[in-house]
């Protein structure tokens, strides 16, 4: 049973699927070299989206949640994706802890908690979780509406380890954005695999930085498979110490979205695209003090005006920020009247599933990911993410989910770039 | 659709299901410590019989064929499993050459290249066909009923490499079990990955030595998780020169297959089981000369006398063989009437799908693997081959599944430990 899907396939993205489809062999064979010279991100999401003219991830996530949307019928993918990527980081584990979020203990988190620890299981794990919120003070039962149960246990830290009682991990998997920072209970860690790595977190990493490696990525795959890399890559530049409490401080953003959109303009113009560009703000720290907004004009900017910060205000309540404006890429597929965007799950190197995050009271340009949104685990379980040569371009929904995992793993392989260039450790192997 | 399944699940056989389950991630462990000291074999099928006391394999073969039978569903698996080898393999392998069997132009057989070439093109590779068979001279293209179709093309033999004109692949796959002995074509090919190697073939392998690396697979499992070894290992013997021109001939035979069914009907004893013993009689080279026969007393021998060869016929024709005498293990699993017998697929160490072989017209101890055959792709692929802890013994199809696939990578690990028992080249390394 597959959702009845709307996309407006014709133009341009019928020729990339295309491309992408005759270039399968070489495609995959760029990856397994890509591979051999870089380490992917322990586990990642995408958020992909489609504008039927033009196709771009627009979220890559290190630290992905949500592994409970994923089908039955995947599971054995990430199962075996686990065993592989267990096999290359410390074949002998045998203990694995995973330290989730803090805060939340929403029914729907709780259940990629047990999702998790499934697929670790099933990979040959005992796997228990270990909480590091000062809150949590002893082993604590929560019962889900699915009839699983998982207990969150406080972390027990000494030097150079973190564990439980009684409970000593090779292996701490962390499933914790840490947009607060890093805590300094995980930090010196040193006797342990710490996967992703703290530089992965929101405290280091920057879009700006993610957007710049992905563009690097898409030159050179654009190149190898023939294509304007424009058709996957969206135009972006940043602004540095934005201050929304006064008009003067919006000068240089207004400047940038300008540019940005003039650029837009003319790509548009070279692609024969109708459509209205607009360009998307975002926070470089992915700050979830400011929402992202979707643009058309400088002129908007106005809106974005804020108070100015009390004295004293908390740093994550300043007005001044660094900021993306990047090209926004709509998404034109849709689940009935509602407005649907595709996530794909890898682990390791290997896409092992996706689902649709849709969302009936947002339109085609603004962020999905937003309280209301709801998920569709879809298509890419029934056809999973195997293409089907010789099937017209734009026909296929395989073909489609095959082409929305090359581009994830682009965006995987930018994070992996970007991992290496933020690595504080590097200088001691380079 | 699972179709209906009827197995004898009582007795041992649910504890060991428990205890397999009870120690998965330990099993995996286990597995995945084997795979850093052993290579598993390129791919293996393995047949698995089970008794409803009894679970063990009747036959491993690493020249699989069948892979049509699998299902959609578990390509991806199959694709997954396959990136993951040729990684390890060849990362930079751009050509697979894949050899066929010789004389087999069946449309199964041709459906299980078609299916071979889509999963490794899938995995990334320019896949062609290459048949050593003497008798092809020029590319033939086949149509298989599916509406696909299927290019042959003879080798080009050059010094130390094997191709097609204008193609050069950096890895071989055999899809052909060379019974008749390994050809000339084959040899000294040095500069390129044949796999699997040579002496996999029938040429080298002994049943008897198969079975000898299972058993001593089977000691160090049964001590992992705790269970008495012969639930999981057949009882065997080897009897060498049977001449079966002659009674005195069979002399040995008899007293070897006299022996076997005492220490079985012990075992039964000990057990509690009712049932009559039998053994199997096979030919230890897999002689497709001599049938699989099954015998519970051994007055039965008599029937298996035959003419004595004339002078001068071909060495596959003689009377005299060495055969393999071996505990036989019913099968009790039935769809609708017929007896059908689960065959598992792997391709690496993973366990990427299985199917069911049917036989209207055969009994529970007889061998399925014959004309007359069917195949159902079957509840593998609704719930794949992982297991769903803490569903009651014999309830559950999954945990079955999961059972079978540890049997079959035991079996697969036997053949691994045969295959550097066998491996001319390993003094080299030494």
């Amino acid at each position: 049973m597959v959702p009845h899907l709307v996309t407006a396939l014709t133009g341009p993205i019928n020729e990339l699927e295309q491309r992408l489809l005759d270039s399968m062999p070489a495609i995959e064979r760029w990856f397994r070299l890509e591979w051999m010279e870089h380490t992917p991100p322990f586990y990642t999401s995408v958020d992909v989206r489609n504008a039927g003219f033009k196709l771009a991830p627009v979220d890559t996530n290190v630290f992905p949640s949500g592994w409970n949307n994923l089908t039955p019928a995947m599971l054995p993918l990430a199962v075996q994706a686990a065993m592989a990527s267990i096999e290359k980081i410390c074949p002998e584990a045998r203990n694995l802890l995973i330290v989730p979020d803090n805060n939340t203990r929403s029914s729907f988190y709780l259940s990629n908690l047990v999702q998790l620890r499934r697929i670790f299981e099933m990979a040959g794990l005992n796997v228990r979780i270990g909480s590091i919120s000062p809150d949590l003070k002893k082993a604590t039962t929560l019962e889900l509406p699915s009839g699983e149960s998982i207990t969150l246990e406080p972390v027990v830290r000494t030097k150079g380890r973190l564990g439980l009682k009684d409970f000593d991990p090779c292996t701490i998997l962390l499933n914790n954005e840490l947009t607060a920072g890093v805590p300094g209970i995980l930090e010196d860690v040193h006797e342990q695999y710490l996967l992703p790595p703290l530089h992965a977190s929101w405290a280091v990493r920057r879009k700006s930085m993610h957007f710049k490696c992905y563009e690097e990525v898409c030159k050179r795959f654009g190149k190898l498979i023939g294509v304007d890399p424009w058709l996957i890559n969206p135009i972006f530049d940043t602004c540095t110490n934005v201050d929304f409490s006064s008009d003067e401080g919006l000068e240089g953003l207004r400047a940038t979205v300008d540019a940005t959109l003039a650029k837009v303009k003319k790509r548009y113009k070279e692609f024969g695209i109708k459509e209205k560009p607009f360009v998307v703000i975002k926070a470089d720290n992915s700050s979830a003090d400011m929402a992202v907004f979707s643009v058309r004009d400088s002129k908007e900017l106005q809106a974005l005006r804020r108070p100015k910060s009390k004295a004293g205000a908390a740093a994550s309540e300043s007005t001044v920020l660094d900021v993306l404006v990047q090209e926004g890429v709509q998404t034109h597929e849709r689940i009935n009247e509602a407005v649907a965007e595709p996530v794909v799950y890898l682990m390791d190197r290997y896409v092992v599933g996706g689902f649709y995050r849709m969302h009936a009271e947002r339109g085609v340009d603004e962020s999905l990911s937003a309280p209301g949104s709801s998920y569709v685990p879809l298509a890419f379980a029934e056809s999973m993410h195997l293409p089907q040569p010789g099937v017209r371009p734009g026909a296929s929904a395989p073909n489609r989910f095959y082409m929305y995992g090359v581009i994830a793993r682009l965006a995987m392989l930018a994070a992996s770039y970007e991992l290496e260039a933020t690595d504080p450790q590097a200088e001691v192997y380079a």
